[in-house]
């Protein structure tokens, strides 16, 4: 099968507002994409045109990813351009501040993700770092469990410290129906630094306590609906003039036609033309994109 | 809704292997349900009845079960009544002795199952007790998983210290499609001594390790087949009079549905009448019992 061309004369005729996937994108590792830079300086150097980098990677902090940007030569972007689910889940708390603001939140995530929905989001983490038993011969541990604080959600994320009392921990809390349970995303794996091996990601965490809990998450990032909203309420963007980037079918093309955009794959990341196809013999269209483009030949 | 009685006459009469659930049915917690010695002790006198207990916990060995039932004075049952999926599983590695005998297995579990498996199944397992990170900040970890065992199968099941570098090994592990991937039970869930304190079972690993790897396991525990092909095989019993007592629908109900045997539901554990009532709602014939029963006045 094949995928439609579009070029760079036909993106900037037919769209205002350009988001991005970063990783496989704009970048693969610590490597641009080759015409990625030149593209996106083009872009903001034109008013007349929106863009953002959309990355479901809520494991740094904004100003740590300002930090990448810059350092790989994307130095153009400014805070403004980036949104995470961290970014999202943050405005989604300080919005219902009657519910949220000063009150706990139970988090299965990194120290960044919590200084994020601390600092932007109002409330106050626990939860983590290493939480883990030494030793459960007796079972006694269940009688140790220590739930004296009660939170207004749990949230769950990328952590490397998962564990078997966080799962008993996050499930108890969430017996409670008013105890809302949010997710930053699902991806089940994310690129790691040695070729081959998996790296479980976020959608690890949460599907062991969906299914410990058979609760239904609020989930943050692509290709949920909560970022799409974000970004019209936001930057006020018009979905027939907004086109999405991406590499991965699941997350970001699906992104881009779940919420009326244009979708452009690019061959650079995760997902092969081979997925694009077995995506269209399982009638799975969601997954398929609009177009197909080349930023260092422009078309 | 109601759901018709089965006298113990008609019980007699109609069927000559009874199975029963343990917790929920034969006792709940350390008090033996009324009526239930009696009758097991009962069905055991009578030569021409068979009896089996299946149990999906795999937390204890066969000695430590019956030391449990003999303790709760149902000292009458043999070691051959009992079935878990531990049993399931570790005669499944014993079959297959061609491609697991003397190999690794790794296994998320509890050293109990572990010394099933190696006992009865004649594998050697890795992988049990804590395996947790202390500090993960640089993300180093991923340079220092151990991969260096190349096991024949990843074992799935309860295991308190469940953690992200276990799903991370498993996860690798089966890459390799030639890896099986077992799992002792599904249960997401299971009856703690603390009154409301949710207890995840061994579903909530096997749950983690499917989502990364989106690999379908073979799942030994009710209501899954691998437990009834075992007892027909071992104990050659005629389906048709055959007869499941259970109080959970999700496993105990279905299994006896799904392997045409009747099912007695008890009102003694997990699931209520109102359960009942929602399966027919939602149309899940496979919930529905046959019949329900009082072990104590004989209807």
């Amino acid at each position: 099968m094949s995928i439609n061309r579009i070029s760079k004369n036909e993106l900037l005729a037919n769209y205002d507002t350009f988001l991005f996937d970063a990783d496989g994108v704009l970048w693969t590792g610590d490597i641009p994409v080759p015409g990625a830079i030149e593209w996106i300086n083009l872009l903001l150097e034109d008013p007349s045109k929106k863009v953002f980098v959309l990355t479901n990677n809520s494991t740094k902090t904004l100003e740590q990813y300002m930090k990448k940007i810059e350092k790989l030569g994307f130095g153009h972007l400014g805070r403004n351009n980036v949104i995470s689910p961290a970014i999202v889940l943050a405005d989604y708390l300080k919005s219902n501040a009657d519910k949220f603001s000063g009150e706990y939140v139970y988090l299965i995530g990194t120290e960044n993700l919590k200084a994020t929905l601390e600092n932007d989001g109002g409330v106050k983490c626990f939860g983590t770092g290493p939480d883990s038993i030494r030793d459960h011969t007796d079972g006694d541990f269940i009688h140790k469990v220590d739930m004296s604080i009660a939170p207004k959600a749990v949230v769950c994320s990328y952590d490397a410290h998962f564990s078997y009392p966080k799962i008993m921990k996050a499930s108890n809390y969430l017996q409670d129906p008013s105890v809302e349970y949010l997710v930053t995303n699902q991806d089940y794996t994310f690129p790691g630094p040695v070729p081959g091996v998996v790296i479980p990601g976020s959608g690890a965490t949460s599907a062991a306590v969906t299914a410990v809990t058979g609760r239904d998450p609020k989930v943050f990032g692509k290709p949920h609906k909560p970022m799409a909203d974000f970004l019209l309420r936001r930057a006020h963007v018009d979905p027939k003039r907004t086109v999405m980037f991406g590499d991965r079918l699941d997350t970001d093309i699906m992104f881009g036609n779940a919420n009326g955009f244009s979708s452009v794959w690019m061959p650079t990341g995760v997902h092969t033309i081979v997925d694009i196809h077995n995506a269209k013999e399982k009638g799975q269209l969601d997954r398929i994109p609009t177009f197909t483009h080349c930023f260092a030949t422009g078309d």
